[in-house]
């Protein structure tokens, strides 16, 4: 084994630090053999895996009712599929051929993953969901460990060459300090996942699993730096700040403020009436993204008005006096839609998609509208409606009358497109507000796929020519006194959130477990240290230098190690 | 059949006025039947089938042979898909099962189509191909007659849904007075067809095809109207302009220049040393981008350093004193190389292509720029390298040094990456020049794919956010006295190339046969009047109202029915 580095760096995607002991992802579940014939009848071999199988996805629900939420949909879904009927049928022919159990599940599933990558956009990425399965069921049959985080009774640092919802959905976020990973990106399901639950993490950290389990590291989620073994002293000295964060994020409330009380409304992004305890419970001032795709997916019709009101009210009832920014359905590219959506783009990122399927499709939106209007009747939130990848201001006008002609009082448009951004003050006069979505707008900026690892230093939302795109938007709308949000990733990040706010971004809305931390880290620093840090930033001529520079002229967030 | 409007409107994507008869492309071939059982056994069906396929095969190989450069490469490649083995096995199959030679034909095909479909990118593009391949077989077989272009005797106007390769071949450009599609986009092969022939074209006209035939049409290339049976003074007036401008083109000649003397180098894009001849023919000065992707495609291997420096040798042969500016291969995206390449991934143009690929595989880049120092040795024109898909500072730096460490005198980079453009700044520092590849630009920056047809509004080259992107770039190069050309589609267009040189762009590369209008767009205006059209094309608020904007301040074209 190769002596580990005494330090190891990647991408930070949470910020934060944290120290503790490694605890490494238990290793990859070796292939069964292909030529071994098994030692009894097909029926006993079927009966085996089938019974695996089921242990499988009976693990996999238990895991999901523990965990709650998003991760008990993922992992209700990849239970349903071990108990695919097809899969059964593919174990069986192999059986029959003389096939060991294991090997008849591990090539069953083969003839499933290729499927599945061939299909490509948001299938091709549950290959990992799916190899999943197979090593859990794989490793039942052979007897050895089925893969996982290991049982401890002590805090840790959990790194692994990468994470799969099965292995995440039950951790204790009391008990994880950090994640490393080697692989993924700053959208990968690891760092989303992490910042979700407030947790430090670095991706794309090549060589971390070679550090020795247990060994001491201390991770930066806001650097990417990994230390290996660190002295006591910046130990003790990162302590300090961990625990000066915590009671600052516990003593901080109310709407969000810098320190000299300029105020940027701090909001949540919701994926539907699930995720509103959440919001309520981090003090969100409302929604500032409700994501409205889950009423759509997996079925073959839209979802009638009625379901689609009782949804919507079900935001607005929780935020009185509050405001509720619902985005009409979000369909194409890695959401595709069977009613909707053409199957053969040949990069369905830059293919009718969002407001361009609505287009063609006037009566799913005409609906959508409707419900949302009924479901704001009577109701004491503000509600406000926008449209997602809009380019010019044609598309925003005609938006715009759409919904106004519904009876939408507040009509805007994601900024996500970057021509949108260049030209936001052609867009300004035609809608109510602007929301900009920097996943996507650094996707497209930048020609680098938000789905490949690899490209990750590509979709950095502190490129300055990113903040560019922001400052350019930001401007367009505070020049006719219109709100410019932010609801993408980079709104979550502490030290960015504060330089968003400089460029004149007037709220931020994020997963609903960063808000505290955006919270303290608003009000450690004043309006102007937040236009210094956003000057500082676009002057820099990388991403890494706009973080370096812009955290220079944010005093306090090193003082709460953020 | 519907009364067909006074005027149709499309997207204009060839300037230039055409007026004259309407010529319409023969309609479908009927689909055989798939009930009938053949009259006769299963050898004899097969042999006619294969007859008529083999009579297909040498037919697209005539037109070839007759159309040369590029056309005949096309059409070889589909009389080799009519010639597959593949495909005869599938037809003996459905023979043997009492089909019809046709019905066998067209249910063989079906298979491939499906498989090529699937594939996506540049060969799911291929299925037009391979359908016109069935059709003229089908067509034969059922004794209907083939698809193409009717034979007549007097100068027309072709408007067709779709034009494939093997319609447009043998075209004689002195008989086509103008191109009008249904379908396409700027990015079309309707549209880059029309622009190499210099015939002006209208795609995306919706109705055109229910004009009926002979009725006489008036084109404008640059508005994208279609009158219908025009008035009999406008039509003086069109072929007033249309010969005036005739004779301009055949006069002008020298380096690009402006009305009052300002230089802007006319260069020719080229594909490999068979596009050198048209280059020379229409008074290039030198070369702006020649594509080396044709020594690459369709081989195991890389091509040796010999085999390249010959092929880059014949261009700097052919321009002694000129610049001739290479680009690195380019592969990924829709030019796949099976050895080098991602296959599976979700968006391939926003994946691993371009300089992204060659960083990883520093092997083929080395050869690639060893073989063109060494083609540069001992020849008389500016060797200059650039590279694509350069998305930060940092990357600009990496190929400024790797290639002068391989002995490139003069490096740069496309700037075809929104991001690029916002920075230039910061690029411009790292590199000895810029080309601005817009045809790439405008894909990323309005997220809209090039190959999608319905969305070429969003490619449209006037849009202005788009010309923002190029004023940055070339202000950028501008402040520390480099050179900054364009080499995409919007420098063959005469309006915005006045444009463009107005934004301050130093040379215009396009397909050769666009040169000659483009020299005299540039020599009836002055270089005041083309900063002047370019201010008031960025003061616009949509792609369509710039072009208005700018012809209105560039009075020289309009003289010439430009």
């Amino acid at each position: 084994m190769p002596e580990p580095a005494a330090a190891v760096r990647g991408v930070g995607v949470s910020a934060g630090l944290g120290v503790g002991p490694v605890l490494l992802l238990a290793g990859a579940v070796p292939e069964p053999s292909g030529t071994e014939r098994f030692n009894g009848d097909a029926e006993t071999a079927v009966r085996l895996a089938s019974e695996a199988l089921e242990a499988t996805a009976a693990d996999l629900e238990a895991r999901g009712a523990a965990a709650g939420g998003e991760a008990q949909e993922v992992l209700g879904a990849q239970a349903l599929m071990a108990r695919d009927p097809g899969l059964a049928d593919a174990i069986k022919e192999r059986a029959v051929q003389g096939a060991t159990p294991a090997r008849a599940v591990f090539d069953a599933f083969a003839r499933f993953r290729k499927l599945l990558e061939s299909a490509g956009g948001y299938l091709g990425a549950r290959v990992a969901d799916l190899d999943d399965i197979r090593d859990r069921t794989v490793a039942r049959l052979l007897g050895v460990p089925v893969p996982g985080v290991p049982e401890v009774d002590h805090p840790f640092v959990l790194v692994a060459r990468d994470l799969a919802p099965a292995d995440t959905a039950v951790l204790d976020p009391a008990r994880v300090l950090a994640f490393v990973t080697e692989e993924g990106g700053p959208t990968s399901h690891t760092a989303i996942l992490a910042r979700a639950m407030g947790v430090p993490a670095v991706v794309a950290a090549a060589g971390a699993t070679s550090i020795p389990a247990e060994t001491r590291v201390m991770v930066d989620g806001s650097t990417g730096e990994v230390h290996v073994d660190p002295e006591e002293g910046a130990v003790e000295a990162a302590r300090a700040l961990i625990a000066a964060r915590a009671a600052a994020a516990e003593q901080a409330s109310g709407p969000g403020r810098t320190r000299d009380g300029h105020p940027v409304a701090l909001l949540a992004n919701i994926g539907g009436p699930k995720d509103i305890a959440a919001a309520l419970e981090h003090g969100a001032e409302g929604v500032g993204l409700y994501r409205t795709e889950f009423l759509f997916l997996d079925r073959a019709a839209p979802p009638s008005l009625d379901e689609q009101r009782d949804a919507y009210r079900a935001a607005l009832d929780a935020f009185p006096g509050g405001k509720v920014v619902v985005r009409v359905l979000d369909a194409g590219a890695d959401k595709p839609l069977a009613f909707l959506s053409a199957t053969d783009e040949p990069n369905p990122a830059l293919g009718v998609r969002g407001l361009r399927i609505l287009r063609r499709h006037p009566d799913v939106l005409a609906t959508q509208l409707a419900a949302l209007v009924a479901a704001a009747e009577g109701t004491r939130a503000e509600l406000q409606v926008m449209a997602p990848m809009v380019a010019d201001a044609e598309e925003a006008a005609w938006f715009a009358a759409t919904a106004g002609q519904a009876g939408v009082a507040s009509a805007g448009v994601m900024v996500e497109v970057p021509i949108a951004a260049l030209r936001a003050r052609d867009l300004a006069g035609e809608v109510d507000f602007f929301s900009i979505g920097t996943n996507d707008l650094a996707q497209y900026a930048a020609a680098a796929d938000r789905q490949v690892g690899s490209l990750s230093a590509h979709q950095d939302p502190w490129q300055p020519g990113l903040l560019d795109l922001v400052a350019a938007t930001a401007e367009a709308a505070g020049a006719v006194g219109k709100p410019c949000g932010v609801c993408g990733e980079a709104a979550a990040d502490p030290a960015l959130a504060c330089v968003l706010a400089g460029l004149g971004v007037t709220s931020l809305s994020m997963g609903a477990s960063a808000l505290p931390l955006v919270r303290v880290a608003l009000a450690s620093n004043t309006h102007e240290q937040c236009r210094n840090a956003a000057a500082a930033a676009r002057a820099a001529r990388s991403a890494d230098q706009a973080r370096a520079a812009a955290r220079a002229e944010l005093p306090g967030l090193a003082e709460l190690g953020l």
